[in-house]
């Protein structure tokens, strides 16, 4: 018979399908947070009226074994069961199923009791199923097992053994000792498990080099940021510090000032043209300090329960020693030189791209990957990505995977502001977070739609958005305007609309709203020149930023992102949503998104996410100011005044 | 480096993604009809900036090459082409994409000049590809290709060079001789293309046995079903005679009248006890006829363009040869008899269950292709199959796939009576058609809900609905009141809701309604005796088929179900919908559900599907009847009495 190919199992018949989650056919791991409870769901059904039991099976990456859980029948061939993963790593799962011939029998033998029918052949059937059992058994059971195999065999037990068949020792054992046998097993799927720094983040991003307040020092350092920029940090409540590349940097067509191609001698040049004869990417830029002061800052920042975020730039400077080095690394063109960065007719001669084609790509991934492990060896546990959508896909897929399995803790964030599908492609491929579309989504009807996408399609599974005002790449044309209430709650919206988000300061505090025209850039931007801050500098913004942090740290609901729910409002300038924690925690936000004038009107609050009958009162308490209102029901009105405050954040309290 | 897995192409940069049509990840085949134009999509993209092309390919089973179809694009990464399929049988199509650096290379020597730059170097780039055209290019193109690969490397040509490199021929070439270097491609994907036939059919079901007209001779033959049946059938408009199994019936527990367990000497059997010492699956019922006469039926019918579809009952009666030569292919109880059916307490020990976990599973599976085969020999090419949902699935798979490498054309119906996953699954496995729950819809929001499911989800792209009003074994409720507006109506929406239908007559045109009671089955019948008929007989309802399948064979738009639109109607007696053709047929049905009472209302036609201006007149032309109605625009007021006539057949004409 060698027509039949082996991948036929033909006496399997039972079918498992459509499991949930998943994502693209398996293809991609699903994420989640450490202390999750997966919920699996599949349509698991055979042909004919044979029962069938199914397993969810699933193991943390450093377990041998499965650990098996029976999955509980829904109804309509769907079958469920939870798992919870207490691991930062990698877990698979699957699910497994298989005509319970035992099950079956039970049952049948049940019927036919019931219907008077002589069952002697059935309770012969029932010794063989006994007998099965017993060879899989522990070894008091093996001995019960055989003398009752023996029991139901001798017709003179006839009512003993009809008696036995429907006892619970008998369905007990069924299910103890399943016979698999013609077993169906779904494909593994895996499941990526993050700590909870990935879910839950405040970022503040700035320029060490501006961290100096020594008038007669420009150039700040390492010290400086631990003595001037955590503890602004620290009163306002963010918990990790992103800085900009911290490498030499090439002088070889350096940048001037607002990106000016010609350089003064005493310019400090950009950060992101790494790379000089003092080294490359596993290099520090001297003036920033050594090594060790790195690490001294490494250790500051976690003893205030800061992380340190570096930034993997995958360009170099034309003196950048993989030039010299690796030349097969880059495009090289035909007269032989080293192909510059170019968007035609624009061309970059201070950065030389990276090739991915390159017939060395393998040398190339592997220098790349060390430059990662570098840095956590010297203790970096966060890595912004910048431009991530410019280098190869399958490097990102390779790269995260090797660090991630000997740094299940490392995060990495995506700065691909691009196209939606290479921007989620990348998130599919393994990154942690990803920067988003929210710098540019104004109105109630946008904000609703990006958040629904984000929470409640696909996106939910494998996107982890991290919501920026500003970046310093980034002035929003709607921040040009300088107006206090957009900075309010453009700051505000981001920091509870998602769990994970960022500012880059001093810039955002100051209101500094400068542009270069027609861009969306900031004047005099700190990547082409130093600046120095009143590190110390307090105004209503401020005052905001440290409440609403605070509240992010004492209320689980605003510490995630997929637990939202927008509240109806008659009012197209006012947006309000709800989060909610399965502890109880239930925060109510209410922004109005005109900074001219006052805006009103009825909040409907969804009364079963809240847990409320409809007379019921309830407390909503503004974490930002303080203040209590009593609440009734559904609609409830509200009125918020942009001069004094654009927004609520409210905490939902029982009476 | 031998720490890169083979499967990792470290050069390919591009992604292609969620093409469409796919069913699960391409596990199962998507179906279309002959002729059809299929529209492919899919998500390509890249990092970075370079230029990518896109082909779709596809081929026919027996093609050797792919034909490749540029891929149009549509916007944010998504991309377009189509195909037409002129073949019954199986399609396989992909996509491929690569960085296209001949078309990134022509795109930038554009902006650069039009930028007044010096492309000395980037002519040198222009001349190394050349040269790679040359290396693909066919004897004429390839010496010009050299030629001007020449006249790129030589400076003094610069200005002859700068003005061929956007010169037409350059474009052209760059599209005729892509560099398909790093190339990637999807997976195969599988189309499988169905005769017309499996889109549109007539059936009418009937027992052979029951077509005599001679008081004499009781037993009816295959002349008799020539004689009496055919013409019936064809004055009426149906064009598949689907007969029950044909073979010899088991002696052991033959069952009786109304199926009881004591059977009078001359009783006939139920066809569905198959085998006996005669034969089995594969031999003829002697009092039917012999295997001539069966194929002289198939040539009668053929000539009169009629199908004849068989019956696939995979079970055994007690007397079924399988039973003394493949004992392994049953389950066999410990008192070593063969398990009989059971649905415990009740009992059907005139049938022996197939054990698809047989030991011997490759000889039951080639045994039971073996009578598919040996059908189709007899020229064969529709099977209905009997309970497929009782039978492994894996079988299925298998043995519709070898059957249809041999006879594409074979069209294999499942009455999958069963449970949603079930028959969804053996749709996907591929039957061709599908019984449906047809039969038990009978509301306004029932109907719309079920034919949503069918035809707007996953559902469209595998399962064929076959809308049965009765079976002989299904008389349902809703028909057990004999009312004849009912049996008008029921038929009429099988006939135009889907494009494939069937009744089992003369039971239905009869209106006959006698139910065991309780149950959804006919009182004495046809499965456990013999009757005779008056095959001449006609009545309105005669004439509704009679008319509807005219209307059907002269209206394309009535010849597919997917096309349909549901009409809004403020009354939920009404039920309206559309059905449209590329080629401008247009049919608009409207049935008063409401056996009882006139219902009326406005109905809401689609302009936009009729390609009318509000303002515009056009014709309502009533096949039944031939009565003509002018309307204009959106709303249009009918009114249906079901005691004249419960529905309208509209083709929209123009004026």
């Amino acid at each position: 018979m060698n027509q039949f190919s082996k991948s036929i199992q033909g006496q399997q018949r039972v079918i498992i399908e459509h499991i949930t989650p998943q994502l693209e056919g398996g293809r991609f791991a699903v994420k989640a947070f450490v202390d999750d409870t997966i919920k699996v769901e599949a349509d698991v059904f055979l042909d004919g009226h044979d029962l069938l039991s199914t397993n969810l099976l699933y193991k943390f990456s450093k377990d041998k074994d499965w650990t098996s859980i029976p999955m509980s029948f829904v109804g309509n061939d769907h079958y469920e069961a939870y798992f919870d993963v207490k691991e930062n790593g990698l877990y698979t799962y699957t699910i497994e199923a298989w005509v319970d011939h035992s099950a079956s029998w039970e049952h049948e033998m049940e019927m036919k009791i019931k219907d008077g029918q002589h069952v002697n052949v059935e309770l012969l059937v029932g010794a063989n199923i006994l007998d099965k059992m017993a060879s899989i058994a522990s070894k008091e059971d093996k001995t019960e097992l055989k003398a009752y195999a023996k029991l139901f065999r001798d017709p003179k037990n006839y009512d003993e053994s009809v008696a036995f068949a429907s006892s619970e020792k008998m369905h007990h054992w069924i299910h103890q000792y399943p016979d698999k046998q013609h077993v169906s097993i779904h494909k593994e799927l895996k499941l990526w498990v993050d700590r909870e720094k990935a879910a839950f983040s405040s970022w503040y991003s700035m320029f060490p080099r501006s961290a100096s307040t020594d008038r007669k020092r420009l150039h700040g350092n390492f010290k400086d940021v631990e003595e001037n920029v955590l503890p602004r940090m620290k009163s306002l409540g963010f918990d990790v510090l992103y800085i900009p590349p911290i490498h030499p940097i090439g002088m070889q067509f350096r940048k001037g000032k607002n990106n000016s191609t010609t350089c003064q001698e005493d310019e400090p040049g950009v950060p992101y043209g790494i790379g000089s004869e003092e080294g490359g990417h596993t290099a520090i830029h001297s003036e920033l300090g050594t090594l060790d002061d790195l690490k001294h800052l490494i250790a500051t920042c976690k003893s205030m329960d800061i992380e340190l975020a570096m930034d993997l730039a995958i360009q170099c400077s034309p003196d950048h020693p993989w030039a010299k080095e690796h030349p097969e690394w880059f495009k090289i063109r035909p007269d032989g030189t080293i192909q510059y960065a170019e968007n035609p007719p624009k061309k970059y001669q201070d950065i030389y791209p990276i090739n991915f084609e390159s017939e060395n790509w393998q040398g190339l991934w592997q220098e790349l990957k060390n430059v990662i492990m570098t840095w956590a060896e010297w203790g970096v546990r966060i890595i912004r990505v910048d431009n991530p959508h410019t280098k190869a896909f399958g490097f990102w897929e390779w790269v995260i995977a090797e660090v991630q399995a000997v740094y299940p803790d490392m995060i990495f964030l995506a700065e691909a502001f691009t196209k939606p599908r290479v921007m989620e492609q990348l998130a599919k491929l393994g990154y942690t977070q990803s920067y988003t579309y929210y710098t540019w989504r104004n109105t109630k009807a946008d904000l609703i739609g990006y958040m629904n996408e984000l929470t409640k399609t696909d996106q939910a599974m494998y996107m982890r958005p991290n919501f920026w005002s500003n970046t310093h790449d980034i002035l929003p044309y709607s921040l040009q305007s300088g107006l206090e209430p957009l900075f309010l709650i453009r700051y505000f919206m981001a920091a509870t609309l998602s769990s994970n988000y960022g500012i880059f300061g001093p810039f955002y505090e100051s209101m500094i709203h400068e542009a270069n025209p027609g861009k969306e850039e900031y004047k005099n931007s700190e990547k082409y020149e130093i600046r120095q801050w009143d590190w110390k500098f307090e105004n209503k913004l401020t005052h905001i930023i440290r409440m609403t942090n605070q509240a992010r740290k004492e209320n689980s609901a605003l510490q995630r992102t997929n637990n939202i729910t927008f509240c109806e409002i008659e009012n197209d300038n006012i947006l309000a949503y709800i989060k909610t924690h399965w502890n109880g925690n239930r925060i109510l936000s209410i922004v109005n998104l005109d900074a001219y004038n006052s805006q009103g009107g009825y909040v409907r609050v969804p009364l079963n996410l809240i847990g409320k009958r409809p007379d019921e009162e309830y407390i909503v308490h503004d974490l930002l100011t303080g203040a209590k209102y009593f609440w009734t029901g559904e609609f409830n009105p509200i009125e918020l005044n942009p001069q004094l405050m654009p927004m609520h954040l409210f905490r939902i309290e029982d009476l």
